[in-house]
């Protein structure tokens, strides 16, 4: 099984969902992402699904439990990179990825996190 | 085929290696960081390979060759993530990476890409 890498940038982690992925593979995936979090202490998570051409019910719960993971650790997640055909289509399955952030890519995401992290701090 | 997504993070392009790459993955890879690089007008290109277990000839050849097509306009490539035992496997096997800059981490390859900028500016 292969596991899906987390980069670092700076204070914030990186997450590319690039292949279908199975569930050992998201269960590592929380575990390694808890662990990085914690080892850098991270400000935020940036889960990057561009790759991806479908997300149906199994992945948005992959993404709620990452993002539940992260705000257990006080840290924002969010995901960038949504297809235009993929957000329609979780709009027709009835998925809205209760509790996740979205942006349309890296810039805005990390601007994003910017934003949450100061109102944490104020 | 699953095609490699590209990041872009500013002006930087981020391409993570995962899985073991078939040919034609390399190639259609070559294809889209050519096209993302005109599109952004990127500065740099950031490979990471904390993934891989082992950088073979074919893997080396393909970060070669993506470094080429990025020189060819004008714009750097560092590879970073490079695991103890690829560093170690590689030399044994006698892979050079010719023309292929490395870094350990993506911290590291921002702030060399940043260098290298520097130079080909001033």
């Amino acid at each position: 099984m292969d596991r899906i890498p987390i980069l670092r940038v700076k204070d914030t982690l990186l997450v590319t969902i690039q292949a279908e992925i199975q569930d050992r593979q998201a269960l590592a995936l929380q575990e390694d992402l808890a662990g990085e979090i914690v080892k850098h202490r991270a400000r935020g998570v940036i889960i990057d699904i561009s790759a991806l051409e479908i997300v149906d019910s199994f992945i948005g719960r992959m993404l709620a439990n990452l993002a539940a993971v992260s705000r257990v650790l006080n840290v924002h997640t969010v995901v960038v990179g949504m297809r235009p055909a993929v957000a329609m289509t979780m709009v027709e399955l009835g998925l809205t990825l209760h509790g996740v952030k979205t942006a349309l890519d890296m810039d805005r995401g990390l601007a994003l996190l910017d934003v949450l992290a100061a109102a944490k701090e104020g």
